[in-house]
């Protein structure tokens, strides 16, 4: 077994999911045979998950009931110095989480027929995003 | 160290939380003594997770709560045409996760003592339900 | 490729989250150099989670939320003889979720400049809290 690791930096992108498996993959590509991918995002106001890859209303739809389910004008909160929608993309980063991990098969990544990979950026103006992966298998 | 990987198939089950710890367990019997186990649904409208094993009652009360949460008639969701249990269902697989990853100890799950394996349905009338298990270890 | 396994136990907390990542450093210091860091949480009313490491009132806006989202008088909630307090610590607990994988480099945790891991406790009066620390790699 080996362990190879090695860093994606996305652009700065607009709030919303996107899809970026063929990113994730073009990356491993060649890595290893069977195993592990661990991806790891090292930000806590954007979010690393998995869902449905075709459609592009369940992302929209998933947008709009994080925002409701999180509103940035929630009464309560006190962290508000950094923006409105700041807190708001801390909680969605602890409801959604900062990795996935997926298995390798036959040197690719074992997704479900309709499953993406989706970095969720959670502010209206995000920096570039930084993406440790780890690969560990044979 | 070494790699082992193999599919576990759910048969259809219907909604809510259903107990799989032994069905895991079986699985893996006699593949490592140390390490992690990962396991991975290949699915994004169902999701694993970890919780009180003992109770049913803990089960449906989750149930209820997501119900509420996401409820299916949520008027701004625009991905409909599969049912209306299918947006609720990817969010809460959003909310809920994918994959889990359990450290194996003296060839066993190292889970607490009222921690139970889960496979929560969110579908009405779902198919089955691959699981792709990686044990990486000694 | 090397497997190296062990347990930090914490001592009870109060609800709320908890800044761990200098506990966790302490146990994995001089243990790989590359690979990844796995944490298993063996309890079911507290959860494991990375969130900002530095404004206070992050934490507190965090757990003033999450008391919001899953009230102790839910009215509908059937598993309450462990207190007011449980139900809503498994529903927390399934949202935050029981484990963290983190990326090590260079034999250090890669986190984020913000990253911080938080142990989570969801109960009252908790009593101590286990986890299990996986490293793998070289």
């Amino acid at each position: 077994m080996t362990t190879k690791q090695f860093t994606l930096t996305l652009p700065p992108l607009s709030r919303g999911m996107h899809l970026i498996t063929e990113q994730i993959e073009a990356k491993i590509k060649g890595g290893i045979s069977i195993g592990l991918a661990h991806l790891f995002l090292q930000h806590t106001s954007a979010s690393l998950c998995i869902n449905e890859n075709i459609d592009p209303t369940v992302r929209s739809d998933a947008e709009t009931f994080l925002n409701d389910l999180v509103p940035e004008d929630y009464p309560k909160f006190r962290h508000t110095y950094e923006g409105s929608d700041d807190m708001p993309a801390h909680l969605k980063n602890m409801f959604l989480g900062t990795s996935l991990t997926i298995p390798i098969t036959h040197g690719k990544l074992a997704l479900g027929t309709w499953q993406g990979i989706y970095l969720f950026e959670h502010r209206d103006h995000a920096g570039s995003r930084a993406i440790i992966i780890t690969l560990q298998g044979d």
